[in-house]
């Protein structure tokens, strides 16, 4: 079922934070942004439109190679499940979170060169 | 409008042909073999499905940052347009070729790790 | 370009709000819940997850037909452009709204069946 | 994990073909055509682009649903799984087909209005 299922094309506005939870599953976060090119008919030319920013969670295998092959400003593709949280505070403060959990994501090659070293563990 | 837009989570499956078109626009072509895997209720388990194979067509940018930084075997994420066409030869035979115009593509670093070296050039 | 879209299966949480813009555009707005099922290994059953909330805009030929055809409750298939917004009113208080610019809508068949009208204008 | 799904908005190209399997499995069968929409820098206009032809499958209550709704020429929107498959005749032709193992479709409401009537059943 893809309901919910997006594929971002943006770049890493964000240093990688990577951590461990305490049952040893690996986790990267990072924000994404991106933003949407259109063609507009009044100027009849391309023109960037507003930047969506996103707060990307990676796990296990996808956080490790993450961690070390990503850096702020890189530009990538990111696919993955969307989330939209509602969140209140104790002292009654309440906003909300748009999350991508991420199934996979990997350098934009419209934007440069990549060398990938495949992991000894075929496997996620 | 994504209309028959696809996102691919597979693995190059021949070598990358690159060419240069007579107006002197680059193009990649190569084979993209994607083995969806699904839970099977039955044995509880993860099981590989079938290979759905498409034949990738790059340009541009991409097409030549593609050349340098994919080979056979690699993991990688490819997002565009699907096209489905049938053909028929003078001959009268006929076939249906599943290609894929893509957008962008990156290593799924899933699989492995890379390092990313970014173009002179920003824009596609 | 993908990027961005989405496409979700839902329900209509609200009214439908239907307007027309000054310089005659209709526009149909109102609420997307969609509550995601995955299967949860630990108790080997299909459970619902927590429900996203979208604020869906129509407009054109779409905003007229979807404000006769939709009705709260309505179980309903979206695809169409992802923005996600932050805002700060005057008074300093800020927040963000995940907005579907939508290309397309319908019924969605799992849930019951539809009777069709084809408008008489073809083309959006 | 979206890898291999689609959304696709097109026409019914057949009559629905609907079944029984011998387990009391419902199915649903008939042929999309997708004709994609671009816009051409050259004449600065709106073009057809080529049709995009594909078997849709349906099971279940969507099967059954489909089948008193959908209507050769109705325009829909489909969004499932894309099963790319080479096939050999004892004889020894080949070909491809390209299906949608579709998990949900409806009408398309750019094109007319619909009324819904909920199935009884709440759950696929």
């Amino acid at each position: 079922m893809m309901s919910n299922y997006v594929t971002i094309r943006g770049f890493v506005g964000t240093e990688i934070k990577c951590a461990v939870a305490g049952s040893g599953l690996p986790i990267a976060k990072f924000r994404l942004g991106s933003s949407d090119r259109y063609f507009d008919k009044k100027t009849n030319a391309w023109v960037d439109g507003d930047t969506n920013w996103y707060s990307v969670s990676m796990f296990r295998q996808l956080a490790t190679n993450a961690g070390v092959s990503l850096q702020k400003g890189d530009r990538i593709i990111v696919t993955g499940k969307l989330r939209v949280r509602t969140w209140i505070t104790d002292e009654g403060k309440s906003g909300t979170t748009v999350e991508i959990d991420a199934d996979s994501a990997g350098h934009d090659l419209v934007f440069g060169t990549a060398s990938f070293r495949r992991s000894s563990a075929d496997r996620n």
